[in-house]
Formats: C-alpha cells, sequence, structure tokens
C-alpha cells in the first residue's frame, strides 16, 4: 500500500471502535469523512486559549483569533494554488458557495435566452440553485449526455455549450459514479464561447491535487468537512475579476465600508462576500486539516484510494448480479463505488452491512436526475480515504457477500 | 451576586490566562462568548464517538449522528418554547437568517410601495438585508426613532407602523444601548396593522428568558456563538403558517422531496430550508450550550448580569468627561454598557485597557446609523455575561481610570 495503516487507528479515535459486535469499517466517506485528534485539539486549542470575534476588536484576544482565521485562509490558498488569499472566500459549504453564485453570478451575467450547462451526473447541490436561476431569469438549463460506462460525453460537451452559454458548472469528481471530469479541456471550451466554467470540487479537493489556476477554473466550490475538517465550514474560491464584479448574496456586519439609511457600500475582497460572525473555529479546523493532509501527501492518497478500488474492482466483478455504476476501470477515477445487487434494495444491503459493522450508503446520493439516467432508484456506495485499508476492503466484500448469501438464500 | 464566581475559572479554561502580564477580565462578550469545557467536549464526543452525515444514512453512526442533530433541535425548540421542532431552522447565524428572511419573506410580501420599518439602533445584519429588499423591490423603509436616553420611542413606534407596514424587523436587545425592547407590545401593534413581527435576537437569547410564544414573534433570530455555543450555528425561528408559505432560500442536497430536470419539490418543514449538510457538530454544541445555561437558569444569569450592571453604573457616571450611551438605569437593561471618553479615541482607550488585561471593544458595532444618530463615529463597549463577577467590575473602573490618566495627563 501506498499508505501505511498503524497511524490511523491512533489519528481518528472515532475508527477504533465496535458497531453490532463488529470492528467499525467505515466506508461511508463521500457523505463525510472521520477528523484526525489534530484537527480536533485544534478547535479545542482554539476555544481554550484565543476564542475571540475576528476583524472588529483590538483587544489581545481578539487579534490572536483574527490572525489564526486569516491564517487559515492563506492555508487555503496555498492548498488550492489560488493567486491571492482575496480570491478565497469561507462559507457554510460547498452547498452555500454553489447558491451563492447561482444567485450572486445569475443577477449579474443570466439574460432571458441565456444557456446554463450542467450534467445528468450533478448532486442536487449543482442542479437546483441553476434551474431556479433559470426558471427566475427564463434561462435555459442544458444537461451534459453521459457515456455508457459513466463519463461525460465529450461528444455531448461540445454540443451543449454554444455561443448562448453563459456559464458551465460542473462537478470534478462525481460523488456515485466515481469518474474525474477534465475540467481544464471543457474550462477551455467554455472559455472560448465566453462562458465561465463554475466547478463544484466537494468529491475531489478531499482526494488528489487541485490547482484552481491550472484547471483555469472562475469558480471553484468545496466544503471542509469532507476532506477531515469540520462540519459548517466551506470554501467559495473565485477569480478576483470577478468576484469584483458581482455583489454580495448576505449582509450584515464585517462585510461593509459605510452603512448610510438608504445605500451601503462593501469592504474590499475577500470580506465583502462574508457577512456575519464567520465559523472561525471551522476555518482553524479546516486549516488543521489541510496541514495533515499535505503531510501525507494528496498525490499519496489518489495512490492509496485508487491501489484499494484497483483491489476491488475485480473482485466486485465477480459477484453475481452485481452491477458497477461508472467506469470499471481505475484511470480518471476516485474512491467511490456505486452498485446495487440484483434482488436487493439498497437500503435492505445497507442495513444488513451494518450489521457486520460495515457502513456504507444507501439511496439517491443527492442525484436523483443521475439516478433516472441510470434507470435506478437507488444504489448502495461503498467510498474510501486515506485511512481505509486493503483489509477493510476484504471485510467489504465478505459483508457483501454474506449479506446477499442471506437474502437471496438465507430464507429458503 | 447572585451567581457565585468559583465555578466559572473551571468551567472556562480560557479565562484562567494572563494577558499583557495581567489577569485575563473578558468584557466583550457582545462580539461572542467563551465556552464552557462542557461544550468543547461534547464536540470532542461526537467527532470521537458518532461523527457521521445526517439524514441520508442507514448505517449506525448516520442514524447516531441524526438522532444526536435532530435532539438539538427539540433542545432549542423547548429553550425558547416553540410550538414545534418544525419551527426551528439551523442557519450560520443570526446574519444568515436575517438574509433569509429578508429575501425569501421580501419575495412573498413585499411589493411596490409597501414599507419596512427598522429603527435607528439596529445591528448592520438587521439594517442591510432589509435596505436591498427595499431598493429592489422599490419598497419604503422607515426608522423608528430613540428618545433621549436610547430607548425606542414609542410615539414613533405608532406613527411608523401604518396600514401599509408588511415587515417590522426589530432588534430585542441593543447591542450598543443595552435597551431590552417590547417586543410583545410592538408585536401586536404590527398584527393589528397586519404587519410581520421579526425580531433580531442575537443579544437577547443568550442573556435572558426569551418566549417565542408569548412573544408572538413571527420570526425570531438568534447565534450560536453569542451564548455559550460553537462559531457557525445560529436559529431562525418562525410560524409554521409562514415557514409553509415561504421558500427555501438556498438549494441542495437534504431539502429536497423530488428533484426533476426542470422542477423540484421541497421536504416538509423544517428540513425545507437546511439545504446541504448542515453544521452538525455546532448544533450539538449549541444544545450543549442551552443545557449549560438551563443549569444555571436564564432568571439568574439576568439578575446576575444587572447586578453587575447596576454595581458598575454609579461609579462609572462619576468619572469625568465620561458619556454613557444608553440609559443609565438597569430597568429594562441588559449587561452592554457603550461609553466614550472626551479626549480620548475609544480604539486607544480599548488599546490601553487591553495592556491591563482588560478585554472591551471599539467601534461602529456595527451599527453606522445608530453611531451617526447618537452624533459618533465609534464608542468604547464593555458587555457582561454569567462568569464576569464584581471583581471583573472593579478592574474594568480601574483600568479605565488609569487609562484615562496616562492619555490626559500621563504626557505633562
Amino acid at each position: 500500500m501506498t499508505l501505511q495503516s498503524e497511524k490511523w487507528k491512533k489519528d481518528f479515535p472515532i475508527l477504533n471502535q465496535v458497531v453490532n459486535d463488529e470492528p467499525l469499517v467505515y466506508l461511508d466517506n463521500a457523505a463525510t469523512s472521520q477528523k484526525p485528534t489534530a484537527v480536533l485539539n485544534a478547535l479545542d486549542t482554539y476555544y481554550r486559549t484565543s476564542n475571540a470575534n475576528v476583524h472588529r476588536g483590538v483587544h489581545t484576544l481578539a487579534e490572536r483569533a483574527t490572525r489564526q482565521y486569516e491564517d487559515a485562509r492563506e492555508t487555503v490558498r496555498g492548498f488550492i494554488n489560488a493567486k491571492e488569499v482575496a480570491e478565497v472566500l469561507f462559507t457554510r459549504g460547498t452547498t452555500t458557495s454553489l447558491n451563492w453564485l447561482a444567485q450572486s453570478l445569475g443577477e449579474a451575467v443570466i439574460q432571458p435566452g441565456d444557456e446554463i450547462v450542467i450534467s445528468y451526473m450533478e448532486h442536487h447541490s449543482n442542479i437546483i440553485p441553476w434551474q431556479q436561476l433559470a426558471k427566475r431569469k427564463q434561462a435555459k438549463l442544458n444537461y451534459i449526455e453521459l457515456t455508457e460506462d459513466g463519463h461525460l460525453d465529450m461528444e455531448s460537451v461540445r454540443q451543449k455549450i454554444t455561443d448562448k452559454t453563459k456559464i458551465v458548472s460542473l462537478t470534478h469528481v462525481s460523488n456515485v459514479l466515481g469518474v474525474i471530469n477534465p475540467i481544464k479541456e471543457i474550462a477551455d471550451l467554455a472559455h472560448s464561447k465566453n462562458a465561465l466554467m463554475v466547478v463544484d470540487g466537494a468529491q475531489a479537493v478531499p482526494h488528489m491535487t487541485v490547482d484552481v489556476k491550472a484547471l483555469d477554473a472562475d469558480f471553484y466550490a468545496f466544503s471542509g468537512h469532507k476532506m477531515l475538517g469540520p462540519t459548517g465550514i466551506g470554501v467559495l474560491y473565485g477569480k478576483r475579476e470577478w468576484l469584483e464584479k458581482i455583489e454580495p448574496v448576505e449582509f450584515g456586519g464585517e462585510m461593509i465600508d459605510f452603512v448610510g439609511l438608504r445605500e451601503s457600500t462593501w469592504k474590499e475582497l475577500p470580506w465583502k462576500f462574508e457577512a456575519g460572525t464567520p465559523n472561525i473555529s471551522g476555518a482553524i479546523g479546516l486549516a488543521e486539516a489541510i496541514n495533515y493532509l499535505e503531510t501525507i501527501g494528496m498525490d499519496a492518497i489518489m495512490s492509496h484510494e485508487q491501489e484499494i478500488v484497483s483491489y476491488l474492482m475485480p473482485r466486485l466483478l465477480e459477484i453475481e448480479d452485481l452491477t458497477i455504476y461508472g467506469p470499471k476501470d481505475t484511470k480518471d477515477r476516485a474512491g467511490v463505488i456505486a452498485f446495487n445487487i440484483e434482488g436487493i434494495h439498497p437500503h435492505d444491503l445497507a442495513t444488513a452491512m451494518d450489521m457486520e459493522g460495515v457502513a456504507v450508503r444507501a439511496g439517491h446520493h443527492c442525484t436523483q436526475p443521475l439516478m433516472n439516467y441510470l434507470s435506478q432508484t437507488a444504489t448502495a456506495r461503498a467510498s474510501f480515504y486515506l485511512y481505509n485499508t486493503l483489509s477493510d476492503a476484504d471485510k467489504f466484500v465478505e459483508a457483501l457477500l454474506a449479506t446477499k448469501e442471506f437474502f437471496l438464500y438465507g430464507l429458503d
């Protein structure tokens, strides 16, 4: 293995537990990740030593809290290789990031008849904000088709992105199919039509090296809680040029320059978008999560997950009546495997596997249009992260086989 | 004293520190409160034992996390005496709560020519969202005048709330003047004109018993971090009748029933408004903070703060060239004291007091229209909470006198 396993049980205390009399095997990382002790200690230390409200205070604690909060922004900037901290906005998470964009960018660039392009593999948070914007503005929402094995159909990409397209918003990595989309190539295409490229990076940033400059994304959104950070914190990266042009979505303290009775003006970037007391401890915890990830190395994490998937895929494909959604090879593929076994409802499957200590998710994974595209209502999904091991993969297969046995033959 | 002080140093480790060679006296509670060990332990325990994404999972951790998150909602419901949990929405904080309202309620009820009523003592987060709504909808934003000593002028209240008024949005407690506004009386007046009553409770809920049913508020917003809870979590209470009528502001996972390519439908309350992964640990931490507050009792906390203010006020009024903004008595008054000393800029005052270990805030306190109304650009502000003592009040006065001495005579 690229990464050794001894470290994890020490660094992630939650993984050392017994669930239904079996050692926990946590394979629900696409929903949320576990947090290392280093992150929990960072939260605790912040609250025990430095907690104060940021920006507006001159006393020692306020200055200390402000420095830590702004240092966290610099850590995020470095991690995604943004040009400057002014381009890094803290939000509540990917969903808020994308909603802010659909609202603010929508007001700035979308006119009746304009087109917005997304794909059939998007998460609801990258569908509904654009869908509601399209309705509000009488714009058209177009969906890129998928190939048989779950990649974006590049022919369809070229067809859907037209001179009428103003915004292209795509996921970097699918939370169901596991495919890694060729964002740079599509961004170039979008830019050649003067369209903006928005990226939902919720499933990418935790698992691979993401360089927003190299991708040439105009906006890039992700969440802290899926990358070893706390809940309630996320990021919206945007190119300065565009963040200058668009209006903030939330108004209040911290983001203003002048407030009159009828008119107000906004602070410079990035604070223009951050109304109210931010999730200070969340930002600090996210920075500590990034430190942890960087110590291991994003390329090593990616290799590790691909190693698990390579190990697992042939074993899964041997199982009769099991269907995998998404590519069967590991090229351009992250550690998410969605599947169904004929005759067993995925919820029953997940419930039964939980009895074996294996935590997988079942449902539509917030991708109803994709489920419909795949002619499914739901799937089971196992998703891996740096702390998962080949032994976890073995236990997953064992539990799957036991569950299949139980449901299909258990009542004979 | 109503509350004894021995407990605090044990329960709030951050207070046991030395700042600039002096024991810390933290008097910036209106900006944010410190967190007891019980809250920090609740966050830690959640992440070490139960962390998972909520609602969508059937495995053990997901069920455990969902139960804790929804139990937290019930704790909040009980604390503010809402009728049902469906009326309690988790948000990022007061600012997000008020922005959601201005946007969603604004779309639902505001027509050109309609009037929205706020007051001159509002925080920016209860001004700018309504100001921007008024601009967008060609509605009129009216400001209630204040009396000489900083109360809402009830004559002005009766004048400004007219048949054209659709929304009245007022702070429950001023973050500068410290006054407690007669919300129930004004809600009755608003309702008699068929206007809705929105309340910014950020400075009230942490310090006194708040019963949303007794107040008959239609909406009530507050933040976790000012009431011993973590950053990044807040609440929007709304009457079911109105939450049913208005549209969600953020769209994504968790809040949907059905998502089609062009149309979507929403889940029932309260989830209809909670798009994306919520701040799960934030909600759990807030519930623990409420448990802590309830063990002490909100009436005891209120008495304690009033006792400190009663003790302090005559001492402050004795200081030459010191002006206090807001009522000089403690009736209908919370533990916030804004003041200036002639000839000393409040920033210099706060910086000098920090050298004595005393943390006070200086600035416009996100109330530029109020500052303008008071003909000030800034004030210093000391704000108290349950863990402050009469000894803190003494140190505050000592530091104030030393600072005054230094600035006014130190250079002679």
